[in-house]
């Protein structure tokens, strides 16, 4: 492979859902996302420039798409799938107060080898969903 | 809530893959994605600063795991989910031939809306795996 011949980075990341407007009471109004586009099979959200959070209706996303750019090919999850937002490390409080505020429990707390500390919740769904302040990876330090 | 709470974007993308060694073919070896921890049950992709590809072993991360600094929560998913890596436009017709070289099929190329070009090939478990070029999302613009 040419050595410049690399990935820029995540575009979109995918949770899987049996109710889209539950969905949005958990990721729009509690996480404060911005719904992009809201259709009968997803919504897409911003989670930072770049960065999309798609939230897909279960089982109604396994048929290719015909789209007049092309096929967009189908796909589907079954089960609570994980996924992790970056939050610093200053707003943990904070969150861990916005939670409890808006009746979402935070299942475990974890604090890392390398000193950062992720809290997890579940959506609506039962996926599990991480709010993790550095430092964790190796590429996600303070 | 607050104004200023707000996540910092998307840490830790999942796929659920049923052999490790295999799917490191495909995102270590045909990607080039530096492979940060390698473990029985996951491996973990730097696939930019701050944004972590997580492999998980299908059937091998249901269950809670305790560490030293607390208790991670099991997931679990099952069938071909989909997520997105970002690529620039330039480098499109690279990957084309790129892939085409390491052997792997185009599944569909949709071209969006708003001018950006995705790329869709499988996995070696069939995850649907899209390579973006922008512009396609609001937030994803040249």
């Amino acid at each position: 492979m040419a050595n410049s011949l690399r990935v820029r980075g995540i575009l979109e990341t995918s949770v899987y859902v049996d109710d889209l407007d539950r969905a949005h009471a958990f990721y729009g109004d509690i996480l404060g996302l911005e719904r992009m586009v809201s259709g009968d099979r997803l919504s897409a959200y911003d989670a930072a420039p770049g960065e999309t959070l798609l939230v897909f209706l279960r089982g109604a996303t396994s048929q290719d798409v015909p789209t007049s750019g092309g096929l967009v090919p189908g796909h589907h999850s079954e089960g609570p799938s994980h996924f992790a937002f970056k939050v610093a490390k200053a707003d943990l409080n904070a969150w861990r107060a916005h939670f409890a505020q808006a009746g979402v429990s935070i299942v475990s707390e974890v604090t890392w080898p390398a000193g950062g500390v992720s809290l997890y919740v579940n959506d609506p769904d039962g996926n599990v969903v991480e709010f993790a302040a550095p430092a964790l990876w190796p590429n996600y330090r303070e």
